[in-house]
Order: structure tokens, then C-alpha cells, then sequence
């Protein structure tokens, strides 16, 4: 069994501590949360205790990781002190909105053998997942295109925009990071942003809507779409096409029901709406690849790195946005 | 070059003739209505002649084939009096609506070498084809259900009904043929009959739903479910179920486009209204298979005996919802 | 919370005794199995009590109900001691295969005004649920048609199909459930079977394959189709038809791959193969159901009577395939 | 009636005479081919006079519209010619492969008030047209975001590359035009181009799969993605994102079989292999288009300046291609 502690009783959060309370190999040990009241509704929810400090989790011998679910000017600093306090991290993505900052903590905690995991569910969503095993198999043969279709239900408050980071570092970083787990590493992107769904958005100098071209180092040329509004709800789709053919993963729906009737035929449920429901699965088998890396020592993937890539896409292609050219990523 | 000509300048006449006016290896020699006005609108449009009466199609030794599209009491007589003349026939279905009558009048011509297809027409649509060969390829095995889904998009007026020998001889005597093309010889059925969709159709003491099993002598079971209204369009699909799987051949729309809103996802156009445009590339087929029969001296099929067997399942099933038996059709 | 035991520890059994467990608002108090070590593995993994015998959760005051997952000649026995002993009752389906037996249970419990619900999952599978409300609320019309389509991934063994009452009462009583949900009470039916899947099966004097038509008292006309094995996994579909239109609901997949090929386009994954996982959704929701009809003292739907009347009708399908006629299922 | 002439009997100029001479209100009086055995052989199998030289058709006055379908350098000056002689012109795309030869074309003929017809046969698709109407009518709002996605079945052989243009003039010039057509003039594009098909398509100086974004005046955002190898069929697919919902329109198979066995479930054929079986429909309504506007009056559409706006796409796409900066298309 893994003792673990969850930081951080938000939504996430007490998303993550159930599951940790729900997995047969791990075993809940405490959660803690700056607001006193949400770590004690969750701890009371699953029967563990409310640690009272950070120090309690630090210096608590059965507590082997911890899952880093708070805010995200925090993950570095958290980060840092579990890892000095000899803990493994399965930390929110994303690490940081700096990218020198998060390089930083890196090499800050490199010499400790750091064993982080960053939660980039959607790399264990069962039907991408499945999807990238079939390419990695070779089912379609080499990789030439993807096509990464996110959008969100709806835009988040001017509140949540304010320190989202922009779209980049908020919304499309998962769709960087499903690049690289398709494709591998980026070599050149070239990104176009606007602002069509919320005037407010673009008066916080942030894009609701971008369309991005990713050229991977292995050569296959990729394309990202995001909105931040969707009405039939959360549209997440994967598409690789390659020389021996195709292979597409697609949205899910609470019911399998198809209607027809004098206005159309084989009308299906809107898409499931929140994240939480759409990637239940996924949060629920990355924390059983962390269980199961941490048991048997396995590296963690993704790994604290490929965090750090994904927000330097990020960084990448808002500097695209602003000139018009394609940025190239280096070596 | 086969040279025809077409009796009956109806609706499905006209299809045919124009049909027949484009197949690159038969020519329309001439056209015949008991209504000359049909007649002639139709010789005009194609620019062939319109014969003056019966006799002079007989007489033309340049028509070696005639396709019967005239109403179903007169389809015995003309079968006959085509046969005596030497043609080759095509007639439209039903044979006759009294199943002794049919029996007499192949009695009647048997003698003379008769070269007669009956149409059948859904045996040639492409997707039911299609699933034909590879079922019998042994795709899935060997065959032990079928599904056939048969819905009128609305029902034919009083006036139709009259005359129509009842759903069974009217309608489902198509199903019948498609369950012995899937499944080859009945050996009993059963049916319920219902009057659910316009009371008229009751009060004249006809049906307009029914499900229907049948067993076939091969050994599987199969079934068929009609009704006379389909408000989102001509619903016709067939599913065969083996021991290796399954076929399912579906319902065609007039474009591909699918509508996501946030009332539904995945919406598709209503089906073709109209069996003239749903087995559009089922007649052209069907005249097609006829005119390589003709030329390659092929035995027709459906032939003449397809039609008596698909009227002997509908009598047989028209006395099973009177009786509540299922009804052998013996050896 | 209502505090509950799970009797007997099987495949099905523990599945009930986890979602008990995991239930916000029940208390898996014990379970019990004859085989004391199939009790003792799911206590100690529920981290519960096994009870030594019945009378343990008879007399324990905590324990307002039990999930009966017994074999099933001990259904009746079960649900008898347990109305005795004041507790409300889950029990899994069948009632028993002996129609008067069942009757019989009923009828010496009757005063004790019992609390029983009869484990037809699939009324609670999400998509069945929708399918029905939407049906409920007039969506598609007055019902005319519903094809019910079921068939098991593969068959059991010949041990299993000795104790298991035959395809009726075994496998096509779920469909014989699942007809009076949508369509209400049944007024007649009439059933085909046969032998094609396991010769096995037939020498035991049982069919695997069936084909069967109902009509509902209020009108419409529903068919049922059953197999042993379906090659491509569990295949679980109904079609409900009406004057206003159409809803399917259909089979659930692992993942929502689609391949694309130089072979085939769209191809998607084989279903689900265990009933386990095509209905985890509709097991935790009919205990849902029980707990919340148990706290606002609603009745029990499906209850005692449903589970009767589904027995009633694979009595009478029997019947029916030894008659060749059509039965009335009286009033 | 219209009086047509057909330059060029090559397969899509047979295409277009077959086209003309079914149409009900056209009449196809003449066909030309430098190779006079093409045109002989056109002109035996649709029974009309094949022109001993240009001139012959230019003269002649029953014929008031040409049809242009012979190899991309003779479309300019046949275009000059025909207008020159009164003639309306319905032309193969492109226009021209140089930009400024076609706008000096212009120049040329536009005080003849010239009636043209660009063959951007894709807009006449009844799937892409159908959504392009409710788009229009606002069926999911303002557009924001739009895919399209169109892979040539096969790459073609080297001889032809070389004539060809490049991938942009030669085969993205169609999906440029649908962009313009779905959201209207394009503010600016960049191109990602790639040689990963086929090394000989790379030796001369090609690429053959390529991923592009555009901005368009109006502020939508799209994307297209092109490969010259699908190993499935030639894959054409838009998909429209707006404020409102989405419409996709899709490709076409053959037939609707579907099928279910032990390794996949659903498996469709594989899409149409050729352009001209896929947009069949789009020819002859593309046609009846001409035909209609020449009847009516009306201003032709595609025109000749939507022919020089998407070449002009064309040319910036491979400015971006070798710079890597997005080009801005001036106003």
C-alpha cells in the first residue's frame, strides 16, 4: 500500500482524494488545504484526518506521495518541499506559468532524485490511450498528421482568466502535451489566436480561439483547435493519419440513445460536459500508473520534463500569436 | 443491343423507360399506356414511339423484351401473352394477388420456355448486394438470424388499399422475397397483425403493422417488422447475425451532413421519402442483371417461381394472423 | 444509511457487496455465503463481517435489508425468511423458474406487507432508463414497435444450462422484463426457438436461439431475438418505433476508437463481453434505486409481481415453441 | 435549350460531355480534343459531331457555351478565345498556374463582358452545399472555426507532378476555395509543408502533405490538412464550428454495410477511390448551375475571380511554405 496525502480540496482535489480513498493499493492517509473547512469536508467525507500544516505531511513517515492539487503558484514551492522531504509528486499540470521559474525548480531539486509525475490526464484516457498504443504498434503506419480537436462548454469567469495564464498555458498546454505523447518532440510551431467567443477575454488581452500547426522533429505535421465555447458541451477528439491509415478517438456521451423523428435521424446526447466527467476514467488510471510506477520504480511519464516542454509549446507559440511567424522550438 | 419496350407509363413505368432509354445495351423501342396521354408524355420525353395498342408490341420482332409496369391485375395476361410472343418479360411485383391465378398462369406458359424476372427490386440495391455475397461468402458464418426493418413513410390512401391485396401481398411480400434471398426456403412463420397507424386502413379491413417470424428449412430464425408510416422516412434495413458475426445494411440520406447543437449531437438529414429515390440504383440494377441474363441466356432471377413463393408466404401469413398459428409452407 | 447484507458471494454477489460498500447513503454491514471462504474473501476485502449463518443477519436489528445473489432455488426461501424477519429485500432475478413456487412465496408473505425489489438491471442501464423516459414523455408517439435484440457473448456450459430452466427463463426473461417496461402488460406471444450455437445445448433439451413476437395489450407489437453466442461481444439493443418517430439505444464499447484502413473505414471495437461490465453502470443505479425507494417508503419498481409476470410470460414462450400457437396471457 | 461544346475528352472532359448530354435543358452539340481519336471516341458514344479544329466551334452559333476541360496551360486562351467569340465558358480549375497571366487574362477579356465559370466542382457537393446553406442561414451562428480535411487516395506519378504546379496549385487550390466559400475572403494564411509520401514527389521539388491555418477578413479561424495518400479512399470531410454548434459533412462509401465480427464492430467499406465517382453528383450539379444561370442571367458563381483568389492563396501558401512567416493577402 501507498500512504498518500492529497493537497489541495478544490474540485480537483477532492476528485483526486477520492480516488486515492478508492484505489486498492493506495491508502488515503491525509489531505490539507489552506482553507481549513474544505480539508475538513473531504477528510470527513473519507474518513482520513485534516493535516493542520504542511509540516505534518512533510514529516509523516507513512506518507510517501502526495498529490500536489492546489494552486498554481504553488506547485513549484510544493514541488520543492515534498521532494526535499523525500516524497514523490504527482502534481496538477500546469508545473508553473514561468517557464524559467519552473526550469528552475527542476534544477533546484534535480540532485534529490526527484520521482514526479505531472497530471496530464488525458494521456490515460482509455481511448487515447488505446489510440497511441495502436500507433505506437504501427497500425497506421508512420505518423504524417494529427489532428487535436479541444474546446471547452463554456468560457471561465474574467476572474479564472485573470490568472489562467492565457489560453496557451492554460487550455491548450494539454493539447501541446497530447502532440508530444503522438508525435514526439515539436521542432516548429506557428500559431493564429483570436477572440471571438468573449469580448472580456480579449480585454484581458487574452484568445479564446486558436489554430495551431505543430511540425514534429520525426517530421509528421500536426494541427490544435480550441475554443473556449462549445453548446453541445466538451469536444475532445484525436485524429492521426498516417501511411497505413487512420485512427480516431472521439467525444463520450452519458447515453447511448439515437433519435429519429421528421426533423433528423441518429440525433444523439450533447457531449458530456465537465471535465470531471469526460476524463473520470482518465484521472482514475493516472493515478493507478503513479501507484503502479511508484511500486515498481519505474520513471514517471509524464515526468516533470515533459511539463516543462509543454509549457515551453505554450511560451512558444503566444510569441507565434504576436509576430506571425513560426517559432522554432531548437534542439 | 436489346431491344424493349415498357407497358405502363406510371410512376414506376416511367422510371423504368428512362431506365431502359439509358442502359448503354438496350434501346426503348416503344412505350404503352391504356391512357394514351401517358403514353405519349413519356414516348415524347424519350423520343421512341408510342404503340397504339398491345398488339403492335407483340408483333414487333425488334422488341425482344418487355417490362410490365401496368397495374397487378393485368400482370398474368401480359406475362402470357408476352410469353406467347416470345418475349422475355420483366414484370414489376406482385405476380398476381391470388396466389392460384399465378400458379395457373405459369401452368399456362410453362410449356413455351418462358423467360420471366419478376422485381424484385430491393435484391439488386448495392448495400443489399453487397451484404447478399458476403454473407454468402461465408462472412459470418453460418446464418442463424436476420432482421429485416421495412417502414413505409406514410400510408397510401384509401383508394390504394382497395385494391392492394392487403399489407402482406402489398408490402410485405418484399420482406418475404428478402427473407428467402437471405435465408432461401421458408419452412413456417408467424405473424401478428396490427392496426395501429390509420384507422381507414382497419375499416377496411386491412393492417398496417405487422411482426412476423419465419424459420427457415436451413434452419434459422428470422424476422420482420412493417408499418405504413415512418415519419423520418423509408426505413428499410436488413441484419444478418451468424455464427461469425454480423451484417447490417442501412437506410441512405440525401447528404452526409451531421448537425451537433445544444439540444443534440450528431443529427442527421431525415431518410429518402421515396422508394423511387431510395432503390434508384436498385432498378437500374435490377435492368441491368435482365439485360445480362438476356444476352448471356442466364437463367432470371427472381424468377417467376421467387414470385409465387414470396405471394405463398404472404397468404400463409395472412392466415396465421387469422388463426394465431404459425402455418407450415410444407415441402 | 441503511445498513444491509449481501447474501451469497459470487461473481455477482461481490459485485453487489462492493457497490453496497461504496453506496453515500447504505452500510455494508455483512455478507454471507454457504461457501464460508467466498465470504470470508469478500468481507476481508470490504473490510466487513462474513456471518456465520442467517440467523446472524435475521436478528441483527441493523440491518434493515439484504441483496439476495443466491442461486436461485434459494430465491424464495430467501425472500420468505427475509420479509419474515422484517428486512426489505434486492433480490436477483429470476424469482425462481417454478411459476407456481413463485406464486406460492407471495402468497405466504403477502400479509407481511413485504418490501421486495427483483434484480432486472437493465431497467436502470442509463441508456434503457433515457430510452424509457423519453418514451414515457411521448417523445416518438404512441408505441407501435420494438425490437429487443440480446445476445450472449458465449454460451454456458452444459453444467450451467442444466440448472439454468432454459433459454426462457434464464436469458429471455430479462428481454420478457424489458418488453413489459417499455410496452406495459402482454396480451399474447408467440416464439420460435431453435438449436444452432451448441448441439450440446439441444441434447440437454434446450434451444439457444429464439425469435419471439408479443403484443402488448395496449396495441403495439414488440419482437424479441436471442442468441448464446455473439462473436463480436455482448450485443444489447432495443428499438422502440412509434407514430412520432424513433429512439434506439445500443451497445457500449471500451474505448471510442474508430480505425480506418485499406481494408474498412469506421471499424470500431468489439462490445463489452461481460454482463458485469455492459451493466456496472446499471447495478450501482439500481441500488440507487432501492436505497431511495427504501428512504421515502416508496414501492418497489420492479417488484415482486414484475418478476412474476416475466416468469409468466417465459412459461409461456415455451409453450409456444412446443405448440407452434400463439398464447394468451389471459388477463 | 443551351447549345454546348466540350473542349477536351480526356476522363473528366468525357465526365462533363456525358454530363452535357443528359442534361434535360442542354443540348451537347459538339466535342474537341487535339487527339482526335479522344474526341472521335466521345463523340461516337454520345452521337454528336466531333470539331475538326477550334475554329469550327467558335463559328458556329447554336453553340453558346463551351465547356473547358483540357490540360491547365490551354485555359487561358481557350478562356480568351471562347469570350472572344460570344461564348459562355464553364472551366476546369485552375484557371491558370500563374497568377499574373491569369489576372492579365482578365484584363483582356473583361470588356467583353465575359459570362465564366470556374469548376470548383466541390461547391456543387450536395453534402457541402447543404452545409454551406446552413451555415449561411445561421444554423450554428457566427463561424469561428473551420476544418477541412481532403487526402487523395493515391500520390500521382511523377510526370504528372511536374506539370502539375505543386501540391498548392494542383490539389489545395480546391480546399482554398472552400475556405473562401465557407467564410469569405482570407486576411492571411501560413503553410506547413512536408515531403513525407513519397521521396520522388520531394526529388522535384514538391511536397505532398501539408497543414495550413487562415484568418479570414471576417475573423473565423481554419485549418486545412492534406496529404496525397490515403490508403482508405480519397477523404473529404469539412467541419464548421460557430457560436451556435457544428455541422461536419462527410465522406461516401459505396454501399451502408456494416460489419461485426470477433476483431471490430461497425467496420464501413473503404470511402470512393476516385474524385469522380466521389463528386459525381457535383459535376452535374455543377452544370445545372451553368445551365441555370446562362438561362436566367444570373452572375456566374465560382466566377472567374474567385478562380484568381484562390491561386492567389495558392502562391501565398508557398511564400509561407519557404519563409515560415504567415502572408498577409492585402485587402
Amino acid at each position: 500500500m501507498i500512504g498518500m496525502a492529497v493537497l489541495g480540496c478544490g474540485r480537483i482535489g477532492r476528485l483526486h482524494a477520492r480516488n486515492v480513498a478508492r484505489h486498492p493499493r493506495a491508502r488515503l492517509l491525509a489531505v490539507f488545504d489552506v482553507l481549513s473547512e474544505a480539508a475538513q469536508a473531504t477528510a470527513h467525507e473519507l474518513g482520513v484526518k485534516s493535516a493542520r500544516d504542511l509540516d505534518e505531511i512533510w514529516s509523516d513517515r507513512d506518507i510517501r506521495a502526495v498529490l500536489v492539487a492546489t494552486t498554481t503558484p504553488t506547485h513549484v514551492p510544493l514541488i520543492s518541499a515534498a521532494v526535499k522531504a523525500g516524497k514523490a509528486v504527482l502534481c496538477e499540470k500546469p508545473v508553473d506559468l514561468d517557464l524559467e521559474r519552473a526550469r528552475a525548480c527542476w534544477n533546484e531539486i534535480a540532485a534529490a532524485r526527484p520521482v514526479v509525475m505531472i497530471g496530464f490526464n488525458r494521456r490515460f484516457d482509455p481511448s487515447y490511450r488505446a489510440l497511441h498504443e495502436r500507433l505506437q504498434r504501427g497500425e497506421v503506419g508512420k505518423l504524417e498528421l494529427a489532428i487535436i480537436t479541444s474546446r471547452d462548454p463554456e468560457p471561465p469567469p474574467p476572474s479564472y482568466i485573470k490568472g489562467s495564464g492565457g489560453l496557451m498555458r492554460d487550455m491548450t498546454i494539454h493539447d501541446f502535451d497530447m502532440a508530444r505523447y503522438l508525435a514526439g518532440d515539436i521542432a516548429e510551431l506557428h500559431a493564429f489566436g483570436a477572440n471571438l467567443v468573449d469580448p472580456q477575454i480579449g480585454s484581458l488581452g487574452d484568445i479564446d480561439t486558436c489554430a495551431i500547426s505543430l511540425r514534429a522533429r520525426a517530421g509528421a505535421l500536426l494541427q490544435i483547435n480550441n475554443s473556449r465555447r462549445s453548446v453541445f458541451g466538451y469536444d475532445q477528439r484525436i485524429e492521426v493519419f498516417g501511411s497505413g491509415g487512420m485512427l480516431q478517438a472521439g467525444n463520450r456521451r452519458a447515453t447511448s440513445v439515437e433519435a429519429w423523428s421528421g426533423e433528423s435521424t441518429g440525433a444523439r446526447d450533447v457531449l458530456l460536459h465537465s471535465f470531471l466527467e469526460r476524463y473520470a476514467q482518465a484521472y482514475a488510471a493516472e493515478l493507478d500508473a503513479f501507484v503502479a510506477a511508484l511500486e515498481e520504480g519505474q520513471p514517471m511519464s509524464p515526468g516533470f520534463g515533459d511539463g516543462v516542454e509543454a509549457l515551453r509549446l505554450a511560451v512558444a507559440a503566444e510569441e507565434s500569436v504576436r509576430t506571425g511567424r513560426a517559432v522554432s522550438l531548437g534542439s
